[in-house]
């Protein structure tokens, strides 16, 4: 039986809505340092053997040929950079997103609202929003003579499911006759929009994706690392990778967790974890099940003496909230807990 | 033969370089009143008749049913902005990049040093960073089902060529044995790293291309449309097919553009247009070739009593600018050089 019992004052964090809701709000101007990008991570591969070609670059231009053998990096991963003149932390947040998605889920909200990546900048912590290794500006290898496997494009109708804006199968084109969750603060309306950020994605380069993120990790922190989905299971490893370097791991749904069996939770005692999940759970037949990892988890940091809180939302009175709560009508408000649980927590 | 007149002074020019140097590369904070991400353009496809397969989300956990038939959004395109609390000019700066690259071309370079969007930004202009269709976050679609074609990938090999680093072959995996042109301006020892940015290409998808940047201007200008190589030709046509939105078009060594006989050169009369050209054009097969198209468009537009300016670094006393000249050691110097321009044309 897993413990219930959370660290987190759900009252003190619905005061820190309250209190940071007109500063995070504000139309006051952000005065930032330095904006840019970077990529970090990847390494040299030659490929050989393959037939040159003939192709047309320009239009009306005569073709040209292309040799597509020679050296490739690949495993490298983009990393978008805000910096704040006078942050209140010295901590900046590392966004990572989660499968089949960029460093876009951190942005514009599809019903053109404000995402997290200026809530958290508004609320004053600088912000590094990268793209996965094979996902966004991280570009992509060859398959199969660099990546093992195909790519998974994901559909309209599978994401709506997945993602609980509604039940499986619930998609329709004809936005009328979508069958959304009653109490969905998805916008549904904007959901073939907000579908524009889906991206391939691989299931062969966890490695990879790990070795980017723990080489950022050592580039730029120490740091809190935010991360939604899949991008649990990485920022979860980092924090076990560099635990002198991680000061706060912040968790939107994870999909998966280090197994307390092969990993050792006691090295996380003096990292505060919190990770946030939303409703209709018990209504998909897959989540139930993901959340179990990140359940033995969290039960295996605080059993060593550490700080995993575990925020279930519509416990805590906050419902309607889907797989990406960022893009959710409410979304401020679930940025709001995690300023302020970061606030409490974090030294 | 064309007319080698030019109506831009390079004496003001550099004379705009030295009165900009030090605003440009302040360590002041810069102001900001928005940042963040959103994506434009694109379309809903259907693909049907595909096999279901079992594939493997997250380690550990039990493989799941996979659907590839279903609805997908084709075609759009991601789009990062940076808007300045007091910009110098009511119109923005889009910045549209190259082949086989994303918007990274404009952020930090391979050695480390500041971008142009940061440069264009500190001189006092918005930016809007895109990622082409079907690259960086826009994403990118099914082939042969969407898309009609393979993607293309550039080896380090030919780019070391085509980008006029080097000679063609004067790539080398020891950077102590690569042929490097004398006077290049380019780090080559940082070829690796600036090479993490390339990411595959199509050839067949320059409509969904316009049409994308098109609705993006449509939605964001009256503006300046910088372009680097391949978007020369987007941003060409973009000026076309919107001129009342289009107020300055600068280009950056574009690899085409449109064909005199079929465009009407004169919508343009009114749109002030600079093309930038760096060094050792001759020294390649294939440049002196790409250039034509250009000069051709220049020659009609300020035929039709336009204004076109034709800068040759080379020519004006400026050498060693590779085909990336924002990635060189003196990109500060061709960045300050534009924004003269800019302040003394676009009014």
């Amino acid at each position: 039986m897993p413990s219930l019992i959370s660290h987190f004052s759900v009252p003190l964090a619905i005061a820190a809505v309250l209190s940071l809701a007109s500063g995070a709000s504000s139309d006051e101007a952000i005065a930032i340092d330095d904006v840019g990008g970077f990529h970090v991570g990847g390494k040299a591969v030659v490929l050989e053997g393959m037939p040159i070609e003939e192709q047309t670059f320009t239009n009306g231009m005569k073709p040209i040929k292309v040799d597509p053998n020679g050296t490739f990096v690949t495993g490298q991963m983009y990393v978008g950079y805000v910096k704040l003149a006078e942050p209140v932390s010295d901590y900046p947040i590392l966004m990572w997103h989660g499968g089949g998605m960029t460093g876009a889920t951190w942005q514009d909200k599809p019903d053109g609202g404000a995402g997290w990546e200026k809530y958290f900048l508004k609320s004053g912590y600088s912000t590094y929003v990268s793209d996965a290794v094979e996902r966004g500006r991280s570009s992509w290898s060859q398959f199969p003579e660099i990546y093992s496997s195909d790519p998974v494009f994901r559909t309209l109708e599978d994401a709506w499911g997945a993602f609980r804006i509604g039940p499986e199968g619930g998609w329709n084109a004809d936005p009328a006759k979508r069958d959304a969750f009653a109490n969905t603060e998805f916008p549904t309306e904007a959901f073939v929009q907000f579908s524009k950020q889906f991206v391939p994605r691989w299931l062969t380069n966890d490695d990879a994706i790990q070795a980017a993120y723990d080489e950022l990790v050592s580039m730029v922190c120490p740091c809190i690392v935010m991360a939604h989905s899949q991008g649990g299971n990485f920022a979860y490893n980092a924090a076990l990778n560099n635990p002198e370097l991680v000061r706060a791991v912040v968790l939107i749904e994870p999909s998966g967790a280090p197994n307390p069996g092969n990993a050792d939770a006691a090295k996380l005692r003096e990292i505060p974890h919190l990770v946030v999940w939303g409703d209709n759970i018990a209504q998909h037949p897959v989540w139930p099940r993901l959340t179990e990892a990140s359940r033995n988890w969290h039960d295996a940091i605080n059993d060593a003496g550490g700080h995993f809180d575990w925020l279930d939302l519509p416990v805590a009175g906050i419902t309607g909230n889907s797989h990406f709560p960022m893009m959710d009508k409410n979304s401020d408000d679930i940025a709001a807990l995690m300023v302020g649980w970061i606030q409490a927590t974090v030294n």
